[in-house]
């Protein structure tokens, strides 16, 4: 990383943490002993900020206690859309109904979901992610959420837009072969998967 | 309902009820003056306890109290699928990672689920129905649901064993176009939809 920064190269880190805002995410990583900045973020919860912006929409979150500071500057009265990410404990029975009520009272049911992820895992064990609950609200409406996050093509549009960089002269490096590597191939770039963390050998294709 | 059944005609009433036992949704219509008795009643939960008898399935049940009477007789120990029905406040986030978890730790899960319902009506509001969570935890374990219930042909081939009757001599009678009438029709049955409960004049087609 520092010597990608040393070279010159422009950077951006594309991450799909919706459970924290960027200043929390970037402060773990600061811990780490990473050199990186709020600024240099490219996270779904901002993503999804401007994409209401530009369409003027009013959001009903159905996210982390700790992502709504992300929220704090949009008008949230009398909501004409749905925002759903993980959210964790706040995934409850009532939150879940009042999320669905919102959207089944539009004429045409606006759902953005802050990724797309099946389940993760923590210390305490495996845990239903926003995939599922968007699928849950995704029938029940009969609509289909917007996806922003990995491996979405506009969440990597928006990270290069942000570099000013076309997709044919940057590359994505990441662990995870459908999110990283996938979605940035699919954007036109070119990807480098790192065998740490969710590399798993099978995923190779040998011909 | 009396003149059918002074008639000799055989009769069953094919319900999708999964908040409460045959006994309690018996007594409710003897209350309103029907004559019903349990053995009379199809419905889902007993459905489910036949299937998972006959290919030896031992439950880890995701349904609402009132309705685990149905399951007494089961052995629930070390369950090798997972019997989703409408929970209600069973809904919470922790029960539905436990369910996430039975299924995500078999080799091939199985899940059945009694209905596919999308959401219904309370005094108090809308309700995601059993339809929406079997959504999400078949996106999560990318499985897909077994469902007993109308309109499920085995739900009404059950219903015609019970009675050992062949389809064409059987008409089913309901207000629901898809769950009762095309149900119904995919079994070989003829239907005839009632103008009450949920009947709605744009379902039907004008040539």
């Amino acid at each position: 990383l520092n010597r990608i920064k040393a070279s010159g190269l422009k950077l951006r880190f594309c991450t799909n943490e919706t459970q924290a805002t960027r200043e929390k995410f970037v402060k773990k990583l600061q811990g780490l002993g990473f050199d990186i900045s709020v600024a240099e973020v490219t996270a779904p919860a901002p993503a999804a900020c401007r994409i209401l912006k530009e369409r003027g929409l009013r959001p009903h979150l159905l996210v982390h206690n700790d992502l709504l500071p992300e929220f704090a500057e949009l008008d949230k009265a009398n909501p004409n859309c749905v925002v759903i990410g993980d959210a964790a404990e706040n995934f409850t029975y009532a939150n879940l109904n009042k999320a669905f009520r919102v959207l089944i009272g539009m004429e045409k049911p606006v759902l953005i979901s802050l990724g797309r992820g099946r389940y993760y895992k923590e210390t305490d064990g495996l845990k239903l992610d926003v995939g599922a609950y968007m699928k849950a609200l995704e029938y029940a409406c009969d609509v289909e959420a917007e996806v922003v996050g990995k491996p979405a093509r506009p969440f990597f549009e928006s990270a290069l837009a942000e570099m000013g960089v076309p997709p044919q002269q940057a590359i994505m490096i990441g662990d995870d072969i459908v999110n990283d590597v996938g979605g940035a191939q699919q954007c036109g770039m070119r990807a480098v998967q790192v065998r740490t963390g969710k590399y798993r050998s099978v995923h190779i294709l040998h011909p």
